[in-house]
């Protein structure tokens, strides 16, 4: 799988799952809806600022930002099974026109959003490294 | 969701998330195929040892064996939105009764491991937390 073709399945996917490094270094792991421009993903915390997975995954940015995405299709035929994940490093986005940009990606991609903006913060992940794999054509 | 709720929903998944620590601190995430026993969930990688993901996720776990997994739900309809999140210690089984118990709980989930049975090394990970979130009832 190209670069391109990968991007056109993560564009295209409306789930991913965001892993984050623990200040005590074991891994960290959530579902998030993502929206992706260019070479930034952006993800966004909902208002509950006191949800316990909400503040492990914020702490984990600050301490360490290097996190990873993954985008995977799981089909009981196993030649269809495909992911991409994206390495990157993330920033925490409060406020402020960044914020409002993010937010606004979002909702140009969910419906769901659009019916209820999201206030919380924003984790914006620029990404440095694209890796694909499909059982199709299995290269990695 | 109590524990016995999340293990339901995890023992019925196909597909599960593996998140774990680089060497250098940064995360790493694969999907896998998993089978749960008790408070154990292993998986296998394949045979193609030279896999660079393959080699990835063993060496992390060698190097930190502390794991996170992650069996979630996506709707288009948020209020059915749910995760699991499992925490735990990995280790890797490589030959042996044990190695031949992981492979023959893969073999009495998957079909697709009957028809060929999987020969490389188990990830098996004790499992020490259980954190289960869904929308319908937000309780972390």
């Amino acid at each position: 799988m190209n670069e391109l073709e990968a991007r056109h399945r993560v564009a295209s996917a409306q789930v991913a799952r965001l892993a984050t490094t623990r200040v005590d270094g074991r891994p960290h792991i959530v579902p998030v809806c993502f929206a992706l421009h260019a070479d930034t993903l952006v993800s966004v915390v909902d208002g509950k600022a006191k949800r316990s997975a909400n503040l492990v995954r914020l702490a984990n940015v600050r301490a360490q930002p290097a996190v990873s995405v993954l985008v995977d299709h799981y089909d009981d035929d196993w030649t269809q099974l495909w992911w991409v994940r994206l390495d990157g490093v993330a920033e925490i986005v409060v406020g402020g026109a960044e914020h409002e940009d993010a937010l606004s990606l979002l909702e140009a991609k969910y419906p769901q959003y659009r019916a209820m903006r999201p206030s919380g913060a924003v984790v914006r992940v620029t990404l440095s490294g694209w890796t694909g794999w499909e059982a199709a054509a299995p290269g990695i």
